[in-house]
């Protein structure tokens, strides 16, 4: 199968590139290096000591014997994605080229500009490409679960039922994101359907929880294999940074009462389900979502999982309640639905205490690097709001809190 | 009370502008005259013969006494916007300066990309100056009833109730919009609720029906105050089109079978519903959403209404069922809700053969200038697709038609 993988520099594209290649796929990846831009605009750098994409791209073909040919630019240029498209010929298209943080694009105008400009036009450019030159190529998008937000009723996948005054029909489900870079891939889902709809392409929208860990099969092979792992408020999601702070002593940064409930997955697992989606491809015209995560928990038990799993290490962790510098519910309903993976066959590696002390050990091995400047959250929702003051009327805080 | 326009020399804008004149508000408009261009890059123009905006600021302060400020600038600019965000400080901003149609989103990649740049992140520059310069300002913005599509369910004014396995929420109705300007609608309502939710800001969305008619009390003052009126494949909404089509002996262009059918109001009464929700804002924090439309018609009743009228003045009119360009339901289930701007006060005036009529009237008098190349529709949801033929499959043809 040939395979294009967009984003495939980053923390997820780029193990992605390889376990696809490993596969005996024909592999090509498409990156512009924002992603290690953005870090050095921010003074921050990824945990681990990453190679250039060249370095990596010749280790791997030294390491499997396998090519993957890479493809430098921006999705954004519509000149740049469009020979990308007719040069590979992707029958996949695996697309993470995308800004993927929630405080980048809250931090203020330009960025947020900047987040849906790169995320929802370089989406719309590769439909159009894919519309006219590989129609029957099955686009798996990259989503995420906070697309929906925190409903007072079950998260099903994608779609839902409604029945409303007599009638009937199944409809997207409602969305409720919360952060501008949460709303571009709502908008990016709106726009991927209509393509599916209208133009007859075919995609699966995975709308994936939040990743963790640090290595897959391919990038255990060799130090120069080795994927991206952030740790700042920026790009560090929420497991990752509490097992670094962990090994630097540092205490855990639980935004406000940690009761925020969310999906979570093993980095492995999304290697899994990407590769699920893709050789079960969606039918031509179908828009498909599968949610992608094999378990949910709170920040606050995260908190604790990483505390009582550090502590086997001899680690001393502190848990502190910050101020929450996001806008959201921090009690509330949460019970979304998954079983689409499960049912094509994913086999979840669950989240447990000696995971994560496989995690601290690798960050152990990395800590000289850590830069702890990048670590509290700055990026206020609200900008200039004091520690918890509530400086304008909103009914998000509470309108969501279900028992 | 300080009134800013977004758009404010269009179709809409102008009179709009004219009337919170008129009521002794002060207003400012802004516009980057990117309609006037679009249809210079098309060889087509207003069927009326609409003077520059300064020419008509000058003659309704001849005819008023009173001062319209105008800023000529794009909203995407932000050093542009932020300006006339700080100069006139707004109490309410009434947002038109958007990209306004389907087909000419549609036509192309570049300007499905220039639709969804104008009008998300026009509006997105606009939301962040809002917050930052005028939090208190009320948002009247407007969106489009084509926002929902044509689900089999009843459709309710920007939130919906939903019962699910036992537990309830009011969330957002979901959105099956049919086209990629449809959709950059829906990315704005998203975008605006978000604002509300977590900046606290305020904001009604006027989900506006297709606008009919040419007049209004005070573009009737003068003929240097006449606002624009398209009847062209891309700007010409179907009442205005069929009416001129009716005067120069055109068929009149059904698209398909004529069962579409959609919420229609007059453009009197879009003045009246703007400047009700104007008068009656949002609360801080709130973000509203009123269905802007009086009457529901179906294409093939509204072509009987305008064959029937036109006869009466000596016109022989023939209705001609085209392939239809687009990618939608023939026939289906449609009911909207439309009471919160009624409840507001809404006087509707409804449709009928006597207005018809007085739009024939006026068309004559312009019959001269109707560039008839620009009528018939020639561009496609589906590129290349030959009449009648269905290249590629999909569901979206048959999924909501209902009984």
């Amino acid at each position: 199968m040939r395979v294009l993988i967009l984003g495939g520099d980053g923390y997820l594209g780029w193990p992605t590139a390889m376990r696809f290649s490993a596969r005996g796929h024909e592999v090509s990846v498409v990156d512009n290096f924002s992603r290690r831009r953005w870090h050095e605009r921010h003074d921050t750098d990824s945990l681990t000591p990453i190679r250039p994409l060249d370095e990596r791209l010749a280790a791997w073909q030294e390491l499997s014997g396998n090519e993957i040919r890479s493809y430098v630019g921006a999705i954004e240029d519509p000149e740049f994605l469009e020979q990308a498209i007719l040069e590979t010929r992707p029958e996949s298209v695996v697309h993470y080229g995308e800004q993927p943080s929630a405080p980048f694009s809250m931090a203020n105008r330009e960025q947020a500009v900047e987040t849906q400009y790169t995320n929802v036009i370089g989406t719309l450019n590769l439909l159009f490409f894919l519309r006219d030159h590989a129609p029957d190529s099955h686009l798996v998008k990259l989503g995420t679960m906070g697309e929906y937000g925190t409903p007072n009723i079950d998260i099903e996948e994608g779609f839902i039922e409604i029945e409303h005054k007599g009638r009937k029909d199944m409809l997207p489900f409602p969305k409720m994101p919360g952060s501008l870079y949460h709303l571009s891939k709502v908008h990016d889902s709106h726009n991927i359907h209509f393509a599916c709809r209208v133009w007859g392409l075919r995609s699966t929208d995975l709308n994936q929880g939040v990743v963790y860990g640090i290595e897959t099969d391919e990038t255990a092979q060799d130090d120069r294999l080795c994927t991206r792992f952030d740790y700042d408020e920026w790009f560090g999601t929420v497991l990752n940074r509490f097992c670094v702070q962990a090994v630097i002593g540092h205490p855990l940064t639980v935004y406000g009462k940690g009761g925020q409930t969310r999906g979570f997955l093993n980095i492995r697992d999304t290697l899994q389900c990407v590769e699920l989606a893709a050789s079960n491809p969606a039918e031509l015209g179908e828009f498909r979502v599968f949610n992608q995560f094999t378990e949910q928990f709170s920040i606050a038990e995260l908190a604790d999982l990483v505390k009582r799993s550090a502590a086997e290490l001899g680690y001393e962790v502190s848990v502190h309640n910050y101020p929450n510098p996001r806008i959201e519910a921090e009690r509330h309903y949460y019970n979304a639905a998954n079983t689409k993976l499960i049912d094509l066959g994913l086999r979840p590696h669950y989240l447990g205490e000696e995971l994560v002390r496989s995690m601290l050990r690798i960050i152990e091995r990395h800590k000289d690097r850590v830069i702890e400047r990048a670590i509290l959250p700055r990026t206020r929702w609200r900008p200039g709001e004091l520690e918890g003051a509530v400086t304008r009327s909103s009914k998000s805080d509470s309108e969501h809190i279900a028992e």
